[in-house]
């Protein structure tokens, strides 16, 4: 009987499709043509539109001589061709490497060279940056369009033809394909690591349908999704929420920079229900005086991961009316891949239990098959007694294809049958997860992440540097700063404003140290730095 | 460059991992152990004794001797023994055939025989039914385990082994395993199709996944999920339900018959948000009288399909507190795959103007890649202009996997790359497609399908009949009735009394012409009988 369910009852056309995001654009440009998709200042773009645009934007990609399999790189803000360019671009079959605009050019041209960008979408007022890395690259330089935001006051400069006159130039009946298979790249996200370089996390199209998907499972809105981009689209594509929002026909408000004023008011006036980001983003907003804040009357959710949110922050964000959940995720997993699935039964404890307990990472997505904290030694799970810590490991279809031409680390971090996410946990008698330490030395700040390796290279370089270690020292406003802790080589001197203009010379000035603490450094009998105690002396600098 | 994004990216254990909804109970379990997972009556049952029990039933079955790829065949009403079923009998890798109560025993013991039951479920109140249909069986008789429902005043027959020691024998933690592939058979559903005997639609993991995925994205509750079972769960595996409320660790109360009074009081007791059925549903609560019902403050969303809900029935629903949403699909689509999307303007219409759109199908599921209205001699679609009629085909992840041992059907439903519905419609300006009949004879009561030519086959075995034509009559109560149309042999007599008698004996007793009329039939010139003008007459009958 095991063969008749079986024999002539194969995959084909009709009953087995890839999985893909970019079905949602075009279902709800059927469904909803005149529903507004985008807002962006006082510019509209309905379903219809964004549809037309997406496919005009493949169509003068391929025009462009960009074929499929090849790489085209966004350094843009939070705009609308951000997102047109989340569904042009894979429509054209190519993959979009959405770049940090928080880079220097030296970390931008390395991206483009190491992803072979045939193609950048720039921003105006990011041009200057692109062409300093342009100078910088080897090899072919890519086709650069050049995006010139009518609600902004960075003027065209020219590096590249101009975006709308690109996308005038497209079909907006483009022909577009489905993927060939589920398993195709859909997108490319550099991520720091423990080495300088960053890894190109790759994506694929299945992993992406379904992790929008449970974005929006989690979401759990009742109403039309009004969506507001205060999380970066070059983060992990934004979390995936550019296809959550198309899947659910919802409204996406952009916004090229995060402010208490803009935030409130597009909050009030288009009535959002949803936006994500770091802690930063929750500190602009409960910080924000007075004279900048709206009253709005209805729910708003209020998504935040990279750093445990603090307990006056909860206490403040619910006073402001949002409504804050938890998530955990590494751009590995698409963004959040884990949840701190809040118990009703939690509201009626005291507001510092119930910060402890929101501090917790938690359960995993619907969307994720397996999430263990795990010996990596043995990869055997660890006792779920909130006290012996392990390594946070997940398995499933939303974790990465892998990094880009990296068969080393990918094997690696696929280990054992696992994605090893380098973060320290222990797992709770109740199954939640949290973490307590990161083994892979990265700092996240202002949720992006720093490789405290790579600052130190730079700290080494200076001639007065005899040993350097950087490890994360908290901060209400950006979650974490670096701070370096320094060893001078015997008889040289240097200052600590000397050695953060050093760093900022060499590294995006988000990366470097904002205190320097000299002396000499703990280590262990063999020579390694003790970074905990680091950590803990750096609370108290 | 397109090499580099496959090299070294190939899937693993680690990222790549089958779909399927049996994680949704383990996880919730996980997450939510003491949560209400099941009501029933009077009874409680948790997320973890609901995993624990739906474990000990895999486990069962594997020491009963039922082997992976076998079927496992359910006689159930919509108790928790079919909730458990539909997730015990996969985890022990078997196929879950739950089978309608309401055919007779030739009906059950052909499904029986088709789909090689190695073991079957029976409620006691079925047990007789089950018993009669066992005798007519051939082949080796199936294991029988007998549900005695403490709710219910069934006493137990002792036809098989008492199903709560079959749960307490198993293992509660039984290591279940994820399906070899997400293509694998998890359910087998028949259906009435042009000839007497049923078709056996396989599902698989992957489409099971994503469909109950897809009703959680369209249900778009803010509040946990509480799901009334008035659906039967034979019925397309419930649409999914099962698995759907456990993805968002809802809540799902039994009920083991439709009645207005039980239904209001669980939807008032329970704060039930969600719950399906045909219009037959809708008619029983609107048509209660008014000691049956019980006010309720909260929103509740009513999903129905197999027929377009009529006017009055809507506006006396709106009354009644109930939101309406008219789905569409077949069983050959795990139940809905077409949704009547809303739109909040629409809200603004009279009365009248929104019925008429609330009664057209609408559009593709969100789970759904590909939904059309084509011209089945040229596959082309038709005409968006809500008169010329094509043949509605569907394409994609929630199509079945075909029909269990019958390659012939399976090809022919999939031919040209899409599976053909059978129903025809037109597609609207704003591509809303609306059914404008049925080309398959098939007659839908009570959200159940007759097979019209199976119950001509019945009225031709009478030796008065000549000829016999049997049609859809509307009706108010169960949506449609069948209808016969008689032609006696020269000579002969009989009264409509006597044929439905006759039809009694051999049939299910709903697949029995309620109306019979005498008469010669409009044929065409090639002596076929002209159904559509039978159709008409039927109206006035």
């Amino acid at each position: 009987m095991t063969d008749a369910y079986r024999e002539g009852l194969e995959r084909r056309p009709a009953n087995f499709q890839p999985l893909t995001p970019l079905g949602f654009l075009a279902r709800s440009a059927g469904v909803f043509p005149e529903r507004v998709a985008i807002i962006h200042g006082p510019l509209r773009t309905t379903y219809a539109e964004f549809y037309a645009r997406a496919r005009r934007l493949a169509s003068g990609l391929r025009a462009a001589g960009v074929a499929p399999g090849q790489t085209v790189a966004a350094l843009l803000l939070n705009t609308p061709p951000m997102l047109e360019a989340h569904y042009g671009a894979p429509m054209a079959g190519t993959v979009l490497n959405a770049l940090n605009t928080r880079l220097d050019a030296a970390g931008i041209a390395f991206i483009l060279g190491h992803g072979e960008a045939a193609l950048v979408l720039v921003d105006s007022e990011l041009a200057p940056l692109l062409r300093d890395a342009l100078e910088l690259l080897e090899g072919p330089p890519p086709v650069v369009v050049e995006y010139t935001d009518p609600t902004a006051e960075a003027p065209r400069i020219g590096l590249g033809q101009d975006y709308e006159a690109f996308i005038a130039g497209g079909d907006p009946a483009f022909a577009w394909q489905m993927p060939a298979d589920e398993w195709d790249a859909i997108s490319l996200n550099y991520t720091s690591g423990t080495t300088g370089n960053p890894k190109g996390v790759v994506y694929h199209h299945r992993g992406a349908a379904l992790l929008a998907t449970g974005n929006v499972v989690h979401a759990r809105l009742a109403e039309p999704m009004v969506y507001l981009w205060t999380l970066p689209m070059f983060h992990c594509n934004g979390w995936c929420f550019p296809w959550s929002v198309a899947l659910v026909s919802g409204t996406q408000v952009c916004l090229r920079q995060v402010r208490a004023g803009p935030i409130y008011r597009a909050i009030a006036e288009h009535r959002v229900n949803l936006l994500c980001g770091a802690p930063i983003v929750m500190s602009v907003l409960v910080d924000a005086p007075d004279v900048e804040r709206v009253a709005f009357g209805h729910k708003v959710t209020f998504l935040t991961a990279a750093a445990p949110p603090p307990e006056p922050v909860l206490a403040a964000m619910a006073g402001a009316g949002f409504e804050v959940i938890h998530l955990y995720g590494l751009t590995e997993t698409y963004g959040p891949a884990v949840i701190n699935e809040w118990k009703p039964e939690w509201d009626a404890l005291p507001a510092s239990e119930q910060a402890a307990l929101k501090a917790r990472q938690g359960v995993k997505y619907a969307a994720l098959e397996g999430l263990e904290v795990l010996d990596p030694q043995t990869m055997e799970p660890v006792p779920a007694d909130g006290e012996t810590v392990g390594e946070i490991m997940f398995r499933g279809n939303v974790v990465m294809k892998g990094y880009l031409k990296n068969a080393k680390a990918t094997g690696e971090a696929f280990a054992g049958g696992w994605f090893h996410s380098g973060d320290l946990a222990v797992k709770h008698a109740d199954g939640y997860l949290q973490i307590r330490d990161r083994s892979k030395d990265i700092i996240i700040s202002g949720g992006e992440n720093i490789s405290s390796i790579e600052v130190e290279d730079v700290l080494y370089k200076h001639p007065a540097v005899a040993m350097a270690a950087v490890v994360a020292k908290a901060d209400r406003k950006w979650g974490e700063t670096p701070c370096a802790f320094i060893e001078l080589k015997p008889g040289a001197e240097a200052t600590a404003d000397e050695l953060i203009a050093f760093c900022r010379e060499r590294l995006a000035r988000f990366k470097c140290p904002r205190h320097v603490v000299f002396g000499e450094l703990p280590k262990t009998s063999t020579g390694k730095v003790r970074k905990f105690e680091l950590r803990k002396q750096a609370e108290g600098v």
